[in-house]
């Protein structure tokens, strides 16, 4: 960057609130200049420098977190200039904290060199974590710049899925014998630069790397310095292997309140660690999944994505809910003799139809809910099922018989009234059945039972709906 | 318990899987002797007992965390049962990790007595977080255990709402004196019997209790003995105040991979601390309350509620779509007389509802996750609203046409299809807008932009494409 300038440094313990409003405005203040910005030409209007000078004072303080989330609030040009403005050694953070989708458009707007100096401080396994998006090239020549260990590291961690706990552990990590004295542990340490980040523990291995317990470093600091290692440490460990699904680590990090856990391979030994920063973000990607994947979204999408990415990535499940309306559509078509003679059936016809979705998406909101939680045996539907179904009888009753009397009132004919009591009290019923059956069938089948069991939970209640109260109507009306 | 039993203990390092079938399993069979159990009884059937020995051992390994998953996963009587089973000692700590509505089912089951017995262990936050479910006359007892210290901590955590950092915070803490040397810190610790749970940092105080900074254990490990502290700990610090809310800090925890954090007063002064443990409950139950609050669930339910409890939870929003769905129905009866000349009217029009109602929810997905990552600021409302509209536009003219042809081809009314296709674009630039506007509005008038957002957008694309199918149709068609 050729622009010199003063930054503040932070003097007093008060926290910097992250002021996304300002950083918005500023931004958008400088798009006029934006080239000139980004060719490293001097701007001449006073006011747009100064501007400028507090746009890069502010993002230099901050976190690259905090980097990441305002480069993910912000349109496309102005993600540009920000991301051109902002400190480059951090670069890799930052690339590392955005979502996908931005981490792309952030990539395409760099050149081999930036990407290269962005990804050499990176750890290993951070580096593998962007390798999918990097551009080979770019993957080829960071690697030659490594030693051949953390190559093979590299190597590792890419060999895993996404979800595997293999893809997300870390290396760095401090292990010891267990026969040595906790005296000679904190001698040890001191060797040490620095202790890598979030190390509340250090493990305990034989002389094949076995992982054999693990010292927690609240016990090592209180215990006598005399005492052996493996009189301090605590054997009964959680860990993990390199294939487990990391929402279930997640939840086991979860439960148990653990800081960092130790992945071993299939002869027990010690060949990572993972921490509860990773976890962290996999339990907000986790349940920020369920709630996209509910609505149809295939995938956390970038807020100003152009226009067709957007569609590209909602297109699937609109098109599914087209052919559901359509047979929909098909089920009143078959009907239409009953409407042309009474044609109050037409505006009632959606009441029925409407309750029966939403009451169906409170339930499968909650049974995706339990099974995320892994509460759900095979046992349990049975029963949950009988309790939905009851919940169901009770609300068809007291809403069918308010919304069977308003009709009746209505439209002066009674008959319609009973009908409406029916249809409503069926259609809930056949709600809560589905709504309850279907994430038990997709988590039976192996998938996601978030993923848009909304639109289905909809599509069963509204054609089941038109179902039953035309075809009552055409029975008992006509 | 006068059951007599081997505890079998861990002996290898493996972690336990939580066989919750097993559970659910054991705790049914054993069901029909359950009073006999409760009672203390000897079980005379041996195969029941060699079961319920099973359930005991098994119940007995579990962490507090495992055994309230467990609770929340059973319906009453096995979950009476299993509570009755489970190891007393711990039932504090499984008080603390279940849900709200579990807690209450469990706290009636209990008398006085165990309550206390229950309570007794609990540090003061913890007693102060359960205090709210618990009878008056239990927490008075518990108070008068404690000392003046303890029960003033208690009353100041209560004193704070549910979502205050002031709620969650802790009391445990170390802190320490900058003008010491890391050796004298090191031998201090060695005089503790234990440290506090995630003790990763110590924090450096003045004589008057300000919170100087922090000492991170990883630093103080690694440091000269003999350098100050003042040199080696770090004082730009993440600090909350306890009037802080909670999501907001849990985020700054996510962003700055904190294990643990220093709370000050308005003097500050440090009067407690927060851990990344309760923050990652905080972060998971707030995103399962934004999924809950959009599908119109008042609040986490208890999987097995009583119906006419689960009836409460559901009642609000299903009253709330009635009359949303009460309203679409006297936009169509307004049409009747269209809809009598040409019936297809009556099957064509939920398809444009229900494809509006679908994009909506998916835009309305998307701003409230944004908005939950703090993401949204005024200024960009517009744009996200132009480009929401933009991707409505495209959507509704590729889909509009494929569903327009079907329609002309499927009543062979050319006028038809183009009503449709105009329709469905309207409608679906309707639920963009309405999609970007409401949780704008909901957040500008300080309220959760989640709450029933599902249920909102729904009522406003299924009046609106009513009013717009049904108004177009009777404009160019009659």
């Amino acid at each position: 960057m050729s622009i010199e300038q003063d930054i503040p440094t932070q003097t007093d313990l008060d926290r910097l609130p992250l002021d996304i409003e300002r950083i918005h405005e500023l931004s958008e203040a400088l798009l006029p200049v934006s080239s000139q910005i980004e060719e490293g030409q001097e701007i001449e209007d006073i006011e747009l420098n100064t501007k400028l000078v507090e746009l890069i004072s502010i993002l230099h303080e901050l976190h690259p977190a905090d980097v990441a989330n305002v480069l993910e609030s912000l349109p496309p040009k102005e993600r540009t200039l920000v991301w051109h403005l902002a400190a480059p050694e951090e670069d890799g953070e930052v690339l590392l904290e955005v979502s996908d989708a931005v981490r792309e458009t952030l990539i395409e707007s760099m050149d081999t060199e930036e990407l290269l100096a962005a990804v050499d401080d990176l750890d290993a396994d951070e580096l593998a974590e962007l390798a999918g998006d990097l551009p080979h090239q770019v993957v080829y020549e960071a690697l030659q710049t490594r030693d051949a260990e953390e190559r093979a590291q590299v190597q590792a961690a890419m060999s895993y899925e996404d979800d595997q706990v293999g893809a997300i552990m870390d290396f760095e990590l401090v292990s010891i014998r267990a026969d040595v004295a906790c005296e000679v542990v904190l001698r040890y340490l001191r060797r040490f630069e620095s202790l890598p980040d979030h190390t509340d523990k250090i493990f305990v291995v034989d002389h094949d790397d076995v992982l054999q317990g693990v010292l927690p470093i609240r016990k090592l600091l209180v215990a006598d310095p005399e005492e052996l290692v493996e009189n301090v440490m605590a054997t009964d460990v959680v860990r993990f292997r390199p294939e487990d699904n990391v929402e279930e680590a997640a939840q086991a990090f979860e439960r148990y309140d653990l800081v960092t856990a130790p992945v071993v391979d299939a002869d027990k030994k010690l060949i990572g660690r993972i921490t509860i920063d990773e976890m962290v973000d996999v339990i907000r990607e986790e349940t920020e999944a369920d709630m996209l994947n509910m609505a149809g979204l295939q995938e956390e999408e970038d807020l100003f994505a152009p226009i067709l990415d957007s569609v590209k990535n909602r297109w699937m499940w609109l098109a599914i809910n087209l052919c559901t309306a359509f047979i929909a559509s098909r089920v009143i078509g078959a009907f239409e003799g009953s409407i042309e003679k009474i044609v109050a059936l037409a505006a009632l016809m959606p009441i029925v139809a409407g309750i029966g979705g939403n009451s169906g998406n409170q339930t499968i909101t909650m049974i995706v809910r339990a099974m995320a939680m892994g509460q759900l045996s095979g046992t349990q539907a049975g029963r949950l099922l009988k309790k939905e179904v009851g919940v169901a009888l009770v609300n068809g009753l007291i809403w069918g018989t308010v919304m069977g009397v308003v009709s009746w009132l209505l439209y002066d004919n009674f008959g319609i009234g009973l009908v409406m009591i029916a249809a409503m009290t069926l259609n809930l019923l056949l709600a809560a059945t589905v709504g309850v059956l279907i994430p038990v069938a997709m988590d039976k089948a192996g998938r996601d039972p978030a993923l848009g069991s909304s639109v289905l939970i909809t599509a069963v209640t509204d054609s089941g709906g038109f179902l039953i109260f035309l075809g009552l109507a055409t029975i008992f009306l006509m």
